[in-house]
């Protein structure tokens, strides 16, 4: 069948055969497929969708364009999680070392991405020393030695998705459910990985603004799973608002630190969140028979100090400095010029919040990227000091600037007064957790 | 706007403004715009169609793309008529003269482009001499003279549409009906028509397989013609099966001919959707009050001979040797080597026929071209023996085979059998005219 068949076929609302999708990737990756021809079928994609047996089968055709980890000589089930992306989430560096804890093998490998504030590579990286570029069978040694390594891609992990990522971004094709399924879950299982659990945000600061989309994408990952193999679960998460209280790259691994060392009260969001992703590990990990079980042990190590024990160690395998892994002596990290409150203009409930534009903010003090290559300061960001619902009396801050560079400083302080809605009414308040997609529920 | 966020708008279900009409039609032609991008444009266009003010728009913008011919100094009203393409379809070689000999001002510039058979230059060509490549200056001088002329388009006419042609044949765009729709129309309109009867093919023939359709087609061009201030009517009739009973060059002027000359019966379907297409040029050219009249005055144009007079004289104006533009002389025209009856395997009744297997038959003989640049025989071709629900006793043909080069005689053969269905059962027939959509019509 000619390529433009396919692409007749999909336009028409055709399933496409495995053989179809396989010489569609193989095609595309090797120069056959123009980007035309492609980017139409994207856009039929996007329109038409895909059943979950295409979404698989695209996702494995995506997988095996480049390089596959095997992870098989590791013991035990390896275990991965990812998040959709958003602002102020710093779940990866408090969970892994938690699972780890209870005796996960967590052999993690992160994108670096660009993003409004810095990936968990950045924030990795915020310690001094510490290196992510590490080769395959050092990783698989930490892992074997510690339960817990975190390290980045390798180049020609999915060479695909990198390729077609880049036309999707100037075709109106990302907003895709199979394609951004597809994305995700090939780097996942290229990885290695044999259970996942996903973390798929909602909200003004998420890519799918709709909750039903969110449901939808995470349930398409979860069928992904379960045609390929995999175990997969996928929370539904909030991120109208920051998830975390710091946005910045040595702040946030601040937070976890705390985190572990049982310094945030069980009612915190960042908590809440990251106590259920390690629960939902430890299940498809089968290191817990349920939820209960599976959440004592979590708490239990961080009141016993193993999960720190473990971020610690990590730390210290990866070449940094672990002596910043301490609620005290990480305070050095997060040093900067000033520190600014940023004051709403009048008293009133917090109504609201765009978590897009804080994470701007944060870029804008140097916390993130604006484009590939670009410097990131670790220390500078944004601490917030309010939550949707909260009410600020006279003279109490949004939230404070923590700056070096202050170029931008004016236009930071005035984003960040228009990102967060000051109201004589509190506003509706959205749940913190949508719902967990597991391999028995149906969101399709 | 960024070109994406135009995607995006159009995949996303919004209607584009005139200007990012205007800056896609301009940006793709300057080359601006790369392929990869307009034909994810198109594409979504084809999911998600056009409003007629943007196929409107399109059409403008396509034809202002290159040359506008200005045949504002000819006198009168400037008719064009199009047919959406099918086999057998001689109907511009006879209604133009006719409708020239009633008095209007028939100034037609017609394609070149692919096709089973030849299309209407082709069919010029087969009488020694005439040319249709010809200055718009004596193109005029003849249109002035004689009232009518038919003469290829310029090569700068609608660059637009050549360049997004190419791309749409490759990308699965093709079947849209605004695309089709601006496409024809951008054409009709550059060549300087100011009213234009079209003729839109419906069934195994047709570029348009189902009815409604075909409707919806008809009615986005004649929707294009209220908002640019065309006259534009569209009659949609049957191409289930080939409209004259010759298929190939000289074969159909013959026909042309034959019936200029009164010698093909009323109820024939190639007569009735000439006179048809004759009747409402007649009224959008306002030169006749009524269906009635119109319809009486072209009979009257066959009856005493100046129908085909004004063939004749237009084939003397362009070069060509007009003794040929007779029935008598015409026959040296149509001469072959061998011409070979088809007997179908059994008797019975013609319970269907596929115009387009007919129609590649036909090329196969040397009718028409495979790709561009292929030299026709304007001698060979196909006269049909049978229609739709005929019965065939046993040994009557389905067709004689008009042959010089019997290189693939046994697959057109075969094929012509395979193409006209025999069985015990006469069948299903459709109507000829399917109806004929005007300014007042709504088939959105």
């Amino acid at each position: 069948m000619r390529f433009v068949d396919m692409i007749e076929k999909k336009a028409d609302g055709g399933e496409l055969s495995g053989n179809e999708i396989l010489t569609m990737v193989s095609g595309f990756v090797s120069g056959e497929i123009p980007d035309y021809q492609m980017s139409a079928m994207m856009m039929a994609i996007r329109e038409k969708g895909m059943t979950p047996r295409e979404t698989g089968q695209l996702t494995l055709a995506m997988m095996n364009s480049g390089d596959v980890a095997d992870l098989s000589d590791l013991p035990g089930i390896k275990l991965d999680k990812h998040s959709t992306g958003g602002v102020g989430d710093t779940t990866t560096l408090a969970v892994a070392p938690l699972v780890a804890a209870c005796g996960g093998t967590v052999a993690k490998m992160s994108g670096r991405g660009l993003g409004h504030t810095g990936g968990t590579l950045d924030k990795l990286e915020s310690i001094p020393g510490t290196s992510v570029e590490i080769s395959l069978d050092r990783f698989k040694e930490i892992v074997r030695e510690n339960g817990v390594a975190v390290i980045g891609q390798t180049a020609d992990l999915v060479p695909a998705d990198k390729k077609m990522y880049a036309l999707r971004d100037v075709t109106a094709t990302v907003r895709s459910i199979p394609l951004i399924a597809s994305s995700i879950m090939s780097k996942k299982m290229a990885s290695g990985a044999d259970a996942i659990v996903l973390d798929v945000k909602t909200g003004s600061g998420a890519f799918m603004r709709e909750t039903e989309d969110a449901f939808r994408l995470a349930q398409m990952m979860v069928d992904i799973g379960t045609l390929t193999g995999r175990k997969v679960r996928a929370l539904v998460t909030d991120m109208d608002q920051p998830l975390g209280m710091a946005i910045g790259n040595a702040l946030e691994v601040r937070e976890a630190v705390q985190l572990l060392a049982g310094q945030i009260p069980e009612t915190d969001p960042l908590f809440r969140v990251c106590i259920l992703l390690g629960v939902h590990m430890l299940i498809i990990g089968e290191l817990a028979e349920n939820e209960e079980q599976a959440e004592e042990m979590l708490k239990e190590k961080i009141r016993d100090g193993s999960g720190l024990k473990k971020l610690k160690e990590m730390i210290r395998l990866q070449g940094g400095d672990d002596s910043y892994i301490d609620p005290v002596k990480i305070e050095e990290l997060v040093a900067v010029k000033q520190k600014i409150a940023v004051i709403p203009d009048h008293p009133g409930y917090v109504a609201g919040m765009n978590a897009e534009m804080i994470g701007t903010a944060a870029q804008m003090l140097g916390a993130g990227r604006a484009k590939k290559g670009d410097a990131i300061d670790p220390a500078v960001g944004i601490m917030m000091k309010c939550r949707n619902g909260d009410y600020l009396a006279k003279g109490k801050a949004i939230c404070t600037l923590h700056v070096n560079d202050d170029r931008y400083l004016n236009e930071v302080i005035e984003l960040m007064k228009k990102a967060v809605t000051i109201s004589d009414q509190p506003g509706e308040t959205r749940p913190m957790i949508h719902g967990v997609v597991t391999e028995n529920t149906n969101y399709r």
